[in-house]
């Protein structure tokens, strides 16, 4: 298992080449999980920036975690459900550093294992890569997500994972959200094994559906270690997230985040928290969740219209992805350059492969945040297009 | 040897400790490694946040690293006597980062072990508590800096390093930079020996003579790590650094950066190459030169003054740091809490230990970058005021 780990990361490298990939005017990338453009306020941003600058130099010197940026966490955190203090936060930069601390936090000892699905976030395994843990995979469930009796059964091989990887609501990359009984279950099987669970709620902060599903975190304090960032909600490149995690591991949280970038990217927080002085943050959240939402429904509609008899995908809830299986994929890398070639592009499942057993060259990831609604439709009707030119040459070959 | 490793780490959280102070009126600090607040430019950084925001919100967005600052970059280095491509150029998120990235890249093999002298910066040791590496301490030098002959005899022990950790000019904490021929002979070790150097070159940036001295980097390409920051030159706050090496490493570090925070600072990347679009990185650092050329004058001068036949020191031709030496401090962490209570403080040398031998109880670290010429010449005062009350006290102990 430890031999997986290693051989995964350069592969798990592919989204951050298709990320140097310098975009082509005619290309429509459903690849990567890229906020809109047009919703980042860059105007607001740089309102905020003056207002933090103008206050004096101290935005741009060394300093201590953002006290107000603390108080907005701790209330976004309650539209998630979650009651919590500021003494239970640490600032990071960016959800991928969270992960890295916890990987820290977690794997320093050589011998230790995670629990992941087996489609699961690159970023992770990239995370956890440099201690080469052994890694318990547990089979993917399309339908109720995290599969709580899989991890039971998976936990009878004696192993004892240092921390399950959970993303409860808006899977990435299987567009899953975990309904309450299942989250109970994940949280009652967590307690009783006393077993860590790293809670990544990135897109758990964006749903679409009447009723918003609660973190993980809400239903249970001590075992979950709940990961948010402004990424996806403000943007990606202030690089701000956090670790709300149980108040008796900061300190340790704390000093290993200052070996790996000191803990003081005071300016991009200071940004953020001013931005969310003057800008309601329930706001901002709703208002992007109106817009994803319709480019969520072009992109059903879309795959309705157009692919329906060959593929199968369900609708997500949450988050900014849908998966979207068939077999006649055939090796869905293959078919990506064919994809590129008419003009869309997308992530192939094997890109967040977590295990020997599958490698789903049969899925592939489509996002629906970046484009408009018109662009997702054509970028599907390409999709469609590519899959039937590649059967009708596959039907060619065999005359 | 793997467990001081581990017992260093809390210790040196004190400078964080520090940092998390808030700033007492009446206390002067020669604490931190802060830049001087009034040389912080927020207007500038204000008018380049602004004009990279107008540009529209792609600099709020998931992106590559940014080609403009790369070639600031290398224009940089010329200055510290470098040539280089912007090939050989990995940003990172302020030079902790670059230091967390190197012991990633040169400590996941849990055998490994590092070269560093008996003072040494902490950060150093945070980035790479997590490998639990061997560490092979080389007796300081105040005089000429890194000792080569002692590192040529610590080698005998047959423990080759994974790497070997050098401040050339302007040395974190004991502000000796190294002559000429001791350069030549430590590029000669190390390409003898096949040993790579991480030469940590912050401070180089910063020099107060007329003659200034070149970078290890400048006479070495294939063995030599170099990481470089705008933390001191520029704004600590925007946390943008980057690391020189051997071509062939810079995927490598690329996917070990992936998996710490992305590759994705673009935001304050793009602040820091527009402000220096504008304004030229040559005349930024004559300009802070010349200011902190002051400070270190007025240092020198206060430490003649008030303290010539109490403690030892060496004027600093570079960097931020006096390293100060007295048999009379007793227990230079005792001491502290007296200069406090006084309205000066400063760090103890035992948070810069790094191995068993010596643990610097006799020495203290003044920093004369952050305060101005008056408030070092009254900090200086407090100081000798309180090492004579000290001596007093115990002469009326004794009495």
């Amino acid at each position: 298992m430890t031999q997986f780990t290693r051989a995964k990361r350069p592969e798990s490298s592919a989204l951050q080449r298709a990320l140097d990939r310098p975009d082509d005017a005619g290309l429509i990338s459903l690849a990567l999980g890229k906020p809109a453009p047009e919703l980042l306020p860059a105007a607001e941003v740089q309102e905020a920036a003056q207002a933090v600058l103008l206050e004096g130099p101290s935005a741009l010197q060394y300093g201590i975690p953002n006290k107000s940026l603390k108080s907005h966490i701790v209330q976004l955190m309650g539209l998630r459900g979650v009651e919590c203090r500021e003494d239970q936060l640490l600032l990071t930069t960016g959800a991928q550093q969270a992960l890295a601390l916890l990987a820290q936090l977690f794997l320093s000892d050589r011998s230790s294992a995670i629990m992941v699905e087996e489609a699961v976030y690159p970023g992770l395994m990239l995370a956890t890569a440099p201690y080469s843990p052994a890694v318990v995979t547990v089979p993917v469930d399309l339908s109720k997500g995290f599969d709580v009796e899989a991890a039971e059964y998976a936990l009878q091989t004696g192993i004892k994972p240092a921390f399950i990887y959970a993303m409860a609501v808006g899977h990435n990359p299987l567009g899953v959200t975990m309904n309450t009984e299942n989250r109970l279950a994940m949280v009652d099987f967590a307690t009783r094994n006393s077993l860590h669970v790293v809670e990544d709620d990135v897109y758990g902060l964006l749903q679409y559906e009447q009723r918003s599903e609660v973190a993980l975190r809400s239903l249970c304090e001590n075992w979950i270690f709940y990961i948010g960032s402004f990424s996806k909600i403000l943007a990606p490149a202030l690089r701000v997230g956090w670790i709300l995690a149980p108040e008796q591991f900061i300190p340790a949280l704390s000093a290993l985040k200052e070996g790996l970038d000191l803990n003081t990217v005071t300016f991009a927080q200071r940004v953020v928290a001013r931005y969310f002085d003057i800008h309601s943050i329930a706001g901002r959240i709703e208002y992007l969740e109106r817009h994803y939402r319709r480019r969520r429904d072009a992109m059903h509609d879309a795959l309705e219209r157009h692919l329906k008899h060959e593929v199968r995908w369900c609708k997500p809830s949450a988050g900014f992805y849908f998966w979207v299986e068939s077999d006649r994929f055939g090796d869905a890398s293959e078919l990506l350059e064919d994809a590129i070639a008419n003009g869309v592009s997308f992530v192939p499942g094997r890109a967040f492969r977590a295990g020997k057993d599958k490698d789903f060259s049969n899925a592939i990831r489509l996002n629906f945040s970046q484009c408009p609604t018109e662009s997702i439709e054509e970028a599907i009707a390409r999709l469609a297009f590519t899959l039937r030119a590649k059967k009708h040459c596959v039907a060619s070959q065999r005359a």
